[in-house]
């Protein structure tokens, strides 16, 4: 651990909440990013996601099927960075990526680069549920991760929109806004090196030079996920994004990764809990970690979430090997371990994050509603060097 | 390790060649897979491949440009399943993908779903170069992995032709012949459950019932790749492929994704040794075992290649947890371990395989020529069941 990381890491526990949730459970993010004056808004999705999840686990439905719901609903809000709303590439295009694993099959589905469909996360869940059927006549295999054209044609085959329009008013005044001058350098820099013409030159003829534009951290967007433990006893995870902006059209980032975005194992033989994480951040630093993954690894192989879960994102991400070159990590997990307890079952829930804020809500089955919350670095911490952590306890009725 | 893989698993170890190589060393695979009569040619072309490489080498060119230089060769050359000649997708287009990562940056690049371009694996080569200048200005990521439509606009913005013809007549005639019966029934049966029209009816149109088909190790085809040691002790790898035969359009295998299809990581200073790994095989299974990424850790944490890489490659990928409802598991993994020797450097390499087999070249600096093998599974081992395994130790100049 370098010396810099640890005089600025904070770490605060706040598990130990045990109440009994029934059998059922679910936690879901707006995304790690730069939350400020949207807070209690941020906060009002995320209970209306879980309560959404909610109501179908209450039904007996899938792990799988729950935080999809959960994920379509944050989809469907103009605010987060996924489905409607989404950040629009440097042409101006939103294309999404979204993701579904499941712990019981540990079959995984991802969509990338898709324009025009209105909830990305479902076509990641139709993935999963086409592999469930096995494969194909003459051993042929089912796709695991579609991008761009072929994913819509796999939209249009099972009567999915392709035309919705995903690009909200907002998004595309914020693309005017970042677009003027980062365009106007970079398309001047690749030309004079490339000696080619830049593509977007429509766009770079409106623009305007001077203007004060974002720091990187405000470019950093947010990614939304939900994970969740079903009747019985089934985890699952979905994340949804629209990726950066301002990104490279085509720009596959970590949702649509495997490994990277989410990660669902259901409790083990040999007694290993079940784990589910989600993952959010700055999509190259997500990647370049496999963090969903590598959390999951940590997790499992450690009696106490709250010991293992720091201890990874230290070494594994702030101080990972393959992130030296970069002086700011960005990301955040959260996570849930399932595991059996003498009188029931357990679940154990917990965030980290090295971005400024982290929106979260949860919510077991024989609660009212969920809890909700903005959890933020301290201002005397940098963001992307040092971290901030939470967690929860819930007892669960046994499956 | 269940009975069955236990009475049915093979290890053999031609280990122990030990030569001086100069300070550089190349090894290339065009495939785990199916070879028969053309076995020598495909040795020539493994060949061919390695003496370019080594042509780079030897002028002092990166670890990264010789196993670019490689994986062109066998692009270029029709019998492979990458660039020209690529498997056809069930809609009659080559989309292909490639990746190379970087063991000195640890930088990866990465393109999936790309039609009309000569050398993928050359524009996944561009990718790392580009995030080694640096993020963009404003602190904008530059991408790693690009895909479809996006992966093509950054082609021609770097003057790269995106029209070239890369289907042969040899690929267009397999897949007319793979296509007739299988089409037919894929699109009845989804256009019956999904109650939506077949998206291909133009090729339906021309269809056949009654051709007897391939099995489905027949429709497992060839990933060609390549790693190496250049003068600085910096090692690389590359893969490429063409996906499987009439796979969805749009569908991204391993080889685009981070972690499956290759790794690089230079010698640690905390003496852990320089890996470099390729992969090939089954595209799902290789993608869900994170093998390439699985096999370099293994690799890392022991001692002795010839021992870790069976160990993981049996745990990891045969018996792997994510693929015990796969009945075969189709894989292959070239791999070198670079270190420290009292008198000099030493290069290890192996090559381990489930498929029925692997043929690969290799080279070192002062040899005139590269030796190149067909791996085989012993006739009395069934493929996806049991493994063969061969291995080479060479002695480098210290760099």
């Amino acid at each position: 651990m370098s010396s810099d990381a640890s005089q600025e890491q904070k770490h605060t526990i706040n598990n130990g909440c045990s109440v009994s949730t029934g059998k059922v459970f679910v936690a879901v993010h707006s995304g790690a990013g730069n939350h400020s004056k949207a807070n209690e808004y941020h906060k009002y999705i995320c209970k209306k996601a879980c309560m959404q999840a909610m109501a179908l686990l209450k039904k007996k439905r899938s792990a799988m099927d729950a935080v999809t719901t959960a994920v379509m609903s944050l989809e469907n809000d103009e605010s987060t960075n996924a489905g409607y709303g989404s950040n629009l590439n440097v042409q101006g295009d939103a294309e999404c990526e979204a993701c579904v694993m499941d712990g019981k099959s540990l079959y995984f589905g991802g969509v990338g680069a898709l324009s025009g469909v209105k909830n990305p996360v479902n076509v990641a869940n139709l993935l999963v549920k086409e592999q469930m059927e096995g494969p194909l006549p003459f051993g042929r295999v089912r796709p695991s991760i579609l991008v761009g054209k072929g994913a819509k044609t796999f939209c249009m085959n099972h009567g999915i929109d392709t035309n919705y329009n995903i690009i909200s008013k907002s998004a595309f005044k914020t693309y005017n806004r970042y677009k003027r001058k980062c365009c106007i350098s970079d398309s001047n820099n690749v030309a004079k090196r490339r000696k080619v013409e830049p593509v977007d030159e429509k766009i770079n003829q409106t623009s305007k030079i001077g203007e004060t534009l974002s720091t990187p951290s405000e470019l950093i967007q947010d990614t939304v996920g939900a994970i969740c433990v079903d009747q019985d006893g089934n985890v699952a995870a979905a994340s949804s994004s629209g990726g950066i902006w301002l990104k490279h059209p085509g720009r596959l980032g970590p949702i649509s990764m495997y490994g990277a975005g989410c990660w669902a194992q259901n409790r083990a033989s040999d007694d290993k809990p079940g784990v589910a994480v989600v993952t959010s951040g700055c999509g190259e630093h997500i990647m370049q970690t496999v963090l969903a993954k590598t959390s999951s690894d940590g997790i499992r192989s450690s009696e106490d979430l709250t010991v293992s879960l720091p201890q990874v994102f230290k070494r594994d991400f702030l101080e990972s090997e393959f992130l030296t070159a970069k002086p700011e990590k960005h990301g955040g997990v959260l996570a849930l371990k399932f595991m059996e307890a003498s009188d029931g079952n357990e679940v154990e829930l917990a965030w980290i994050h090295s971005t400024n804020s982290f929106c979260l809500a949860f919510m077991g089955g024989d609660q009212k509603s969920p809890k909700a919350l903005m959890s933020s670095l301290d201002e005397s911490c940098a963001p992307g060097k040092s971290f901030t952590m939470g967690g929860y306890l819930a007892c669960l009725e046994r499956c």
